[in-house]
């Protein structure tokens, strides 16, 4: 066979159905040289506990040893679970070890959710923006996407009743606290709301979770799991208050949908990392996590801020934005006429990135005047710089 | 709705197809204590280099810091890439960085090549026995299996080129040395035949090569890839000379193939784990890896030549079974007639296990006199007592 064989004829019907990761061409030119970042949603490196690593890793060794190293339970390591049992058991979700499966980051649990529960052609359910990792998941079991829109406060109630009771939807995909990209959080009467619709149609909600711990300010929600247990796949991740190189999600799923996550989990790859697992469930159960997670929060809140006040006093009152209690995102909103990725490439000669929001939309062209902007890798003063050239961009782009 | 829920009307097509595992309910009487195990396909916890990972976790965080913890690339992190450059090399596999994909162990190869590549009904080739682990893997994509027939050398090129010509094949995967569960290896001049076949028929062989670092004897084999690196996935493992645990397993491709593999990975889990991947390259870069796989020889060698000599002495002659001159498994082969899973139940009132070999058949009828042997977790005195059994209970069972 000659060198130029391209196996193009190889391929399955649904790999012609996985999206590439569309943001990815435009921001390569976010390493050049001199350009503040606010296009992101990876941690601080400095939120990482470096100086306390080296002992947890003598701990693990010593506490574990070779168990620490060998294949282990596809269910996930137990001394980690039973770790996750009292970190969830603070956010009113009261579970046993043996409910909580592990996986390699929240996004493999996500992906193995599409693979149990999708077949083509499906219909799955977004709120609008939603979370673009998950569709990327979710697109290579090939479903028909729904839209359900939503407000400051979430997903409109009216909108997923609708939906509900039009057609079959396989499940509702929901980001319900500090929401990428926008910041928002589905509120605690919008959940109440939403878990006697999804109850009463026998629905199902994944609720991803990434971002709940990081709170700068206000009362914590209850997970919506909380309200609607017998009808919700919770997903969380300890990529934002640990480390997300470690790659460790993990979920609690509805005794039927939990096997076959097991089952799928088994087929695709055996486990997730012993050691990492160890290193975490150390992290937890050795009171780290304790002094580690207001660290973060001091490091944020602050960064937050400075990009809000930022944002008073540069952008233009055209401009509408959330002001969201935590997380690591803020959602900006131009007029309609505003294209949002032109902003982009002006911005960009100016030093200064983001993510233009239309990425976030199933229909792009219903995002056009949308932006994502990161405030936890910059600092204070990046962050007042990158808004003020904002600002400026968005005036003179206006003009033009 | 009522806590009856169950959701299998919410189950995928997919997930109907999925094989579970059906050895491990035989297989839960294994942890019975006093139990001797030759079932097990896992390496002795006395191979891991526990005293070095005190070293190499402190090198990973001076050198590397915050990165080891990060977010990293899809493609995997570059100094462990780097680093198999050169572990790859010295298997005559000439490749760079930007050619190899890491994975979440080689199952996770295994399941994302699935998802690329095969659509539900087509055909796959499988060598007769074959990897339980990769019938999992692919059993999750629907395809139809063609077994191909083997003999000591491997795989029958007449057999594979029959099929190749009957119909279309998608994939043949192939465990090309010390094979799972058979030990076999196909020999040079096998493989320089299949090369052939494959290249003319313009087909894609999956190399699946865990193993070929465990050589007790006798020169070694250059890879498959090395015949047919145009029609090859060259797949392995640190697993057997690292740690299984550290779940890292990587891939060199076609390139389309390649870039597919890349897209599917970025949906699924975003990237492996990040400190993992800083251990193993200081393993190998720091020369731990040229230490210890000595070592690992040196502790199952011995372990092998027991059980051969114990076979020699205990097993009725008319049983059949392989030599191999490395890996972990032997493979024994009743006469006609004899139920390896019936003996399996008698075996284990006497405190041994093994693994009934019709499990590793397309068709579980083809394998019921077989049965697979590990040598590598148990030691020679364990082998001793557990062969003498086994042959005692062969004779017994015979005259019933």
């Amino acid at each position: 066979m000659s060198v130029s064989q391209d196996f193009q004829g190889f391929l399955s019907q649904r790999t012609l159905s996985m999206r590439r990761n569309q943001i990815r061409e435009i921001l390569k030119v976010v390493s050049q040289p001199g350009m503040i970042s606010l296009a992101g949603g990876i941690p601080a490196p400095e939120t990482f506990p470096i100086e306390d690593l080296y002992r947890i890793n003598e701990a693990v060794l010593d506490r574990y040893g070779a168990a620490a190293l060998q294949y282990d339970l596809t269910e996930g390591f137990r001394p980690f679970r039973e770790a996750l049992v009292s970190y969830l058991g603070a956010k009113a979700i009261k579970v046993c070890a043996d409910e909580i499966l592990v996986f390699n980051g929240s996004q493999s649990v996500l992906d193995t959710l599409g693979k149990v529960l999708i077949t083509p052609g499906d219909s799955i359910a977004l709120e609008t923006p939603s979370y673009l990792g998950a569709i990327s998941a979710f697109s290579a079991y090939e479903p028909n996407y729904v839209s359900i829109a939503t407000d400051d406060e979430g997903v409109l109630p009216e909108a997923l009743e609708e939906t509900l009771s039009r057609q079959k939807i396989k499940f509702i995909y929901l980001v319900t606290t500090f929401q990428n990209p926008t910041g928002r959080t589905l509120s605690a009467a919008r959940r109440r709301q939403v878990a006697e619709i999804v109850a009463r149609h026998g629905a199902l909600v994944i609720e991803d979770d990434p971002y709940s711990d990081l709170r700068y300010r206000g009362e914590a929600v209850p997970p919506f799991y909380a309200f609607a247990p017998e009808n919700t796949v919770y997903v969380s991740t300890v990529s934002k208050v640990f480390a997300p190189g470690l790659r460790l999600g993990f979920c609690v799923a509805p005794p039927l949908i939990h096997e076959w996550l097991y089952t799928a989990k088994q087929g695709a790859d055996l486990h997730s990392n012993t050691y990492a697992q160890a290193l975490a469930s150390e992290y937890i159960r050795g009171g780290y996590i304790d002094a580690q997670a207001p660290k973060i929060i001091e490091l944020y809140r602050p960064r937050q801020e400075a990009m809000l006040a930022a944002m008073d006093q540069h952008i233009p009152s055209d401009y509408a934005w959330t002001k969201p209690d935590g997380g690591m995102f803020i959602w900006v909103e131009g007029q309609e006429g505003v294209d949002a990725e032109a902003l982009y490439w002006k911005t960009v000669e100016q030093k200064v990135a983001f993510v233009p929001g239309k990425y976030f939309y199933i229909d792009p062209a219903d995002g056009l005047p949308t932006m994502r902007l990161n405030f936890t890798r910059p600092d204070e003063a990046a962050i007042e710089q990158a808004i003020a050239t904002l600002g400026r961009v968005m005036r003179e782009f206006k003009i033009v």
